[in-house]
């Protein structure tokens, strides 16, 4: 996407291939502050302390990741540890998992001497195809915002957490679509739901929007329930870290309490899901997706800029106080209207997803 | 309740009757600081800019604005002028429109020269009334954790908002059950949502429970859907602003999500109801109850306590990213297990609640 008139991306590969350079995360919306990342062990910390965070993201950086650890020894065993250590980052996105293991599967196969260049290719292609992949999902869900804009002159999307540019290589996938309408004169507002702890909405998808020039309202998680009743939500789109076989989708923590909502309410409900999101090996997601149990401080404390434009950190609650946070819900398939892919939108139901992926197999 | 070996009230009149004094509940629970009003200007301004808050309480601190103006001008114009600001002070709760009637309807009754006082003796009645009703509230919800606690030998208890003793002029409506259960020996543990955007939750019940030595965990209004798929909700209890004749409840915004969850997981969501909050004069608490908007600085912006122990604020979101926010959402009564009342838990319904209603006239 554009930022000040320049092209950006939350993750490039720097000349000469020996680093790459993340946007830190943490400090949006008051600062853009570009990070290079020298070694595995680094995008390690970069995942796990969440400076890029994102299912799409996090696959293509520690893709990056291992074609770092290549270019320093890129024998199976120091390959096979880095794709372990890489993988443990954050427990819950299958993308981390499924970058890995394509990146493994084609550089293992490759005489020793080639395998430096060839992962940075094969990091450089999972960047690309993510990108591709989000333009697609956005195609694909331009059709449901223009039509509600037909209908009622203006569609309001109500969106969770950030499953947007900054999510992803470029585009998002939950936002796709909505920039995809803005770009094509639709009047589409969005509302942002703040999405605590960590504000990813207000922090991020309104940062994004903002920069883009789509109208958006930053909405407490909480004010969801009350505009869906009052017709003030035509449609909701989220994104996912995972998806199970049966359709269940795993999403940022408070995600099922809006497919609830806009479930009593009639409103449409998608999931926009990159096929590299969805986990066949899972029968059951409310069951079976590992759900990451994150600090209470991200609950306790909370950062923001001062008047005077000094980013602190502040506590909110009464010392003594222990916070729970578990980092992501799961919501049932029943909630979902449809999964919004690459490929199409397919409904959330076991033989529609494994047919969908034995037709791309 | 003892804070700190002392007991404490919310509101408490001053002696010689010429002003009260509040806890100003925005800078809890960094501070726990007392404000006197002088005036019936002074009560306005407490409650509009929610120093206090909380249905039942700023149904008493209104009546204690109108026997401070009665002490200076006690005429029938000046009484009516004066209820019909404080009205206005804050636009859903029915309190206080319902404290403000009783005074009247006692004060205007009397000569002239007999109405201050009488202003203060009512005033003082509806405060120790409430306290009444708030302890019987909470003695007709004890059974339903005693009921838990003995099946399960804990209770995990998750409530919104602050319906606690803050919010009351003592017990509490949603806590008072919890009050009681632990000073009975039950084991009773409080999942306490945060309430953004004013975060009472994590700020006022967090501390109050903290206080009373109760266990409780704060979590995200995020988290509560989650934790009821995985059964670690037993039961939920939340205070409110208004509830139609329909049994709609009105109460903090983010509660229709929460009474969704529930009904999804089977979870009984109860509402602590003291009658003075039942509204039969509307039919259809989600069409009809007036809510609030506030304004989006209370969510693009939120104070806390540096590490040094200064209280700043700081700003969340983008410059140029506005923000909505409505106070309040109403839980249609299909969602709600039965009403907690002084008299009782009744259902949900209309006709259960004007017969109710009817014994007690």
């Amino acid at each position: 996407m554009i930022v000040n008139g320049q092209p950006l991306r939350p993750v490039r590969a720097l000349p000469g291939r020996m680093a790459v350079e993340v946007i830190d995360q943490r400090v949006l919306p008051h600062q853009l502050l570009m990070r290079p990342l020298h070694s595995a062990r680094d995008v390690f910390v970069a995942i796990r302390e969440m400076w890029v965070r994102g299912a799409p993201l996090i696959g293509a950086v520690a893709a990056y990741g291992l074609a770092l650890q290549a270019r320093k020894d890129a024998s199976d065993a120091a390959l096979h540890n880095t794709a372990q250590l890489l993988r443990q980052s954050r427990p819950t996105a299958v993308n981390l998992a499924w970058a890995l293991q394509r990146m493994l599967a084609c550089v293992l196969a490759a005489p020793l001497a080639q395998r430096a260049e060839l992962a940075w290719d094969e990091a450089d292609a999972i960047a690309e195809d993510d990108v591709r992949v989000n333009h697609a999902i956005g195609q694909h869900g331009l059709p449901l915002l223009q039509a509600v804009a037909a209908r009622k002159g203006r569609v309001n999307v109500l969106t969770h957490c950030n499953a947007g540019w900054l999510a992803t290589v470029d585009w998002g996938t939950a936002t796709s679509a909505i920039y995809q309408a803005h770009a094509a004169g639709v009047d589409v507002h969005v509302w942002v739901d703040e999405t605590r702890p960590r504000n990813q909405g207000a922090s991020l998808t309104a940062w994004e929007l903002g920069q883009a020039g789509v109208p958006h309202t930053v909405i407490a998680d909480n004010a969801g329930g009350h505009l869906m009743q009052h017709g003030q939500v035509d449609v909701c789109i989220v994104g996912c870290d995972r998806v199970a076989a049966n359709g269940d989708a795993c999403n940022k923590i408070g995600t099922y309490l809006k497919a609830l909502a806009a479930h009593d309410n009639q409103i449409p409900f998608y999931v926009a899901m990159p096929t590299s999101t969805l986990d066949l090996s899972l029968a059951d997601g409310v069951r079976d997706i590992p759900i990451e149990e994150r600090g209470g401080r991200e609950l306790t404390h909370i950062s923001g800029r001062t008047a005077s434009g000094e980013v602190v950190e502040v506590q909110l609650t009464p010392d003594g106080s222990s916070a729970g946070n578990p980092g992501f819900d799961v919501t049932p398939a029943r909630l979902v209207t449809g999964l919004i892919t690459e490929h199409g939108i397919v409904p959330a139901q076991e033989v529609a997803l494994r047919q969908l992926m034995k037709g791309k197999a």
